[in-house]
């Protein structure tokens, strides 16, 4: 990291003043953690971004009005999982409403203060006693250390809870950035990934908090993919509250809010259904940023690479034809590629290269799963434009189709 | 079938004046056979269309640029399989032009009149010796039987050819349609298909025939995806060859030419790496034919439908999640979906519906494989407009992982 950012324990409430809880209530039938709540200092402002699905969850509507009507004031946000409480109809708003009225008379909030996200199956309604009766202990369970159970309450097939927070000295003054999320299949963000959270003990302005986070947004959560599937309910919120920041000081902020986001993001790729490995595809000389990440997570995205990279098969071809359909300007006689330290092609043109050490590379990196070393690096040159980008994603196994042919039966 | 049209034998070399020949020359380490050559009769016409991906194999760019520079005058087109001849820089080109120029020696044409595809894998130069070696025995192959032949030749992951002829009485004259295809992974073209072929002995100007083919091939396999991998070597040649066609029928040929393209198409997408079934997904309602296809293609590609569908699970959510992200306007409120006869959604909200029954009606679509019932039919309405259209895909297997994480080591 080139920045003044350190890692810390703590999570989502690792900032001063944020409280979160984690609990049991009742709606997956697996009987883990359901119910999950943040709640921001006095004073927060709140940046979302949401799912560019036309099929949204009630509870992503309510969120994305109540925080342009407010201009982006929002204190604390409910999570609920195991219903996604999407495709429910007119049900679903009047669930998200109610839960969120709930939660504002026992906190003390105006309704408009509190969000909902929701997670799990489409199509099923959330079981309403069960979650209204698990809102008293929830709040009681507020608590400065309550970062961890909120990020495990907070997911569904995943197999990890992925929780970060950076701390810097910013012009003498300690600042800190938590974050969460969840996320494993139905990952193809196209706003903001299944369900991020960050908080931040920073006082800053909301018209400059939003682009910030979208900047971030934009550069972790938009460039992770997994299967291709943008879900109905997407859905980044970050929490910024605390005596204002001089704004000399926001672009190293923003360094630590791409650090926690793409922390994050890379954790819920790494975490993909049935991923062995994390991939990391570098795209340099493109027109622009966007254009490179564009055909970095096109690659990334691409069943035939993921495949390869499974079967530890240094099949570049297929990198460099995922390459060539994503829809941006590239050079193919200008093409240069990499997979670790091995150089496959230059100028358009395969190189001779050690197919078994190549193998071998991915091999290893598969090993470390969890690991530092779990990532099977890929760099490619496409031009000879300034425009460099990165995307991740996971590599496709047997076991992703069998966690999804049986999710519901 | 609306028209005219009834299916008959021969596929490519049904129509009066083609022949054609498939012969093992030993581009394949299988020892399969892997040359194939069509011949259409002298004055015919060709109309092609080509991968959209930038990085293109040397044969497409030849196709494409005799095509352009002919004005649709094409006589012969060879196809190898075994070696795709991407990437393969200055070397692939020089290659596919002593190929055609052997071949147009051996025929007595201009060179500019022979087309070549390929297909294999990427990356990897054709062994030019093997292939120059066999052009003279597959020459003397050529015979107006020789359709079975050349559909085999042209195939490489596939599990059986796809060949097609149709006749019918066009105004007191008998029309026939004859047409062959390849593909199986690397499926989701972009302007044509992996590699299809088509003959008709009907004379039609070539700039009634350009446009006539590529309503075609929208309507068919630009309306298939397997696995979402647009290839380097997605090709459609359709040659049309005879006496001059009243332009009153041009109506009733069409009809017969995309009849003929849809079929190869679905043939694809049946065959898909892996696949146990057919899915065809019919959306209506949407503004247009081109955003009805849309959707229906993303539905279609959708990894988690097709892990559901592969799992007989009735997971509806995921059919109008994939719906959503199209990027094609659709009124949520609108949404009523069906699987077989078995309704699921009406008015944006899901209906009750007996599950053990529709994961039934998908579990005998499977059992059919390969015979008429092996289609699981997905029925999508996304709202009031006039717009309908249809696309075909298959489910996503364990098995398909298998095939691409091993096939180049």
């Amino acid at each position: 990291m080139t920045h003044p950012w350190h890692p810390i324990s703590g999570g989502i409430t690792a900032p001063s003043g944020f409280v979160a809880a984690g609990i049991t209530a009742g709606l997956k039938a697996s009987g883990n953690p359901d119910l999950a709540l943040l709640l921001a200092p006095e004073g927060a402002v709140c940046a979302g971004t949401f799912t560019t699905s036309l099929v949204r969850a009630a509870c992503v509507d309510l969120c994305a009005e109540r925080l342009l009507a407010s201009g982006g004031q929002a204190r604390a946000v409910l999570t609920n999982s195991g219903q996604a409480n999407a495709c429910t109809g007119d049900r679903g708003l009047i669930d998200s409403l109610r839960a969120t009225q709930v939660v504002a008379d026992l906190i003390g909030l105006a309704p408009e203060e509190v969000l909902i996200c929701s997670t799990g199956v489409i199509g099923v309604p959330i079981p309403m006693d069960t979650l209204l009766a698990g809102l008293d202990p929830l709040v009681a369970a507020l608590d400065p250390q309550g970062g961890a159970a909120a990020a495990r309450a907070i997911l569904t097939t995943d197999l990890v809870d992925k929780q970060i927070a950076l701390e810097a000295d910013l012009g003498g003054r300690r600042v800190r950035i938590g974050g969460m999320a969840k996320g494993s299949g139905m990952i193809h963000p196209n706003m903001a990934t299944m369900l991020g959270y960050l908080s931040c003990d920073a006082g800053v302005p909301a018209d400059v908090w939003q682009p910030m986070v979208k900047r971030a947004v934009d550069r972790s959560f938009n460039a992770i993919t997994v299967d291709g599937d943008t879900s109905t309910n997407d859905t980044f919120l970050a929490f910024a509250a605390g005596s204002p920041l001089n704004p000399e000081l926001y672009g190293a902020l923003e360094a630590g809010l791409t650090a926690v986001s793409q922390h994050l993001a890379r954790a819920i790729a790494r975490d993909g259904e049935g991923a062995t490995c994390l991939i990391e595809v570098r795209v340099e000389g493109a027109v622009d940023e966007a254009g490179a990440r564009a055909i970095a997570r096109t690659v990334c995205g691409s069943s035939l690479v993921k495949c390869a990279v499974h079967g530890r098969d240094p099949n570049w071809g297929r990198i460099v034809a995922a390459a060539g359909r994503a829809g941006v300007p590239m050079d193919p006689e200008a093409v240069a590629l990499w997979l670790g330290e091995h150089q496959l092609m230059d100028a358009g043109q395969p190189l001779p290269f050690d197919r078994p050490s190549a193998s071998r590379y991915m091999r290893d990196r598969a090993a470390g799963a969890y690991l530092q070393d779990d990532t099977v690096e890929i760099r490619l040159v496409v031009g000879r434009g300034a425009g460099a980008g990165t995307a991740w994603g996971c590599d496709l196994s047997d076991q992703y189709v069998r966690i999804n042919a049986d999710y519901t039966t």
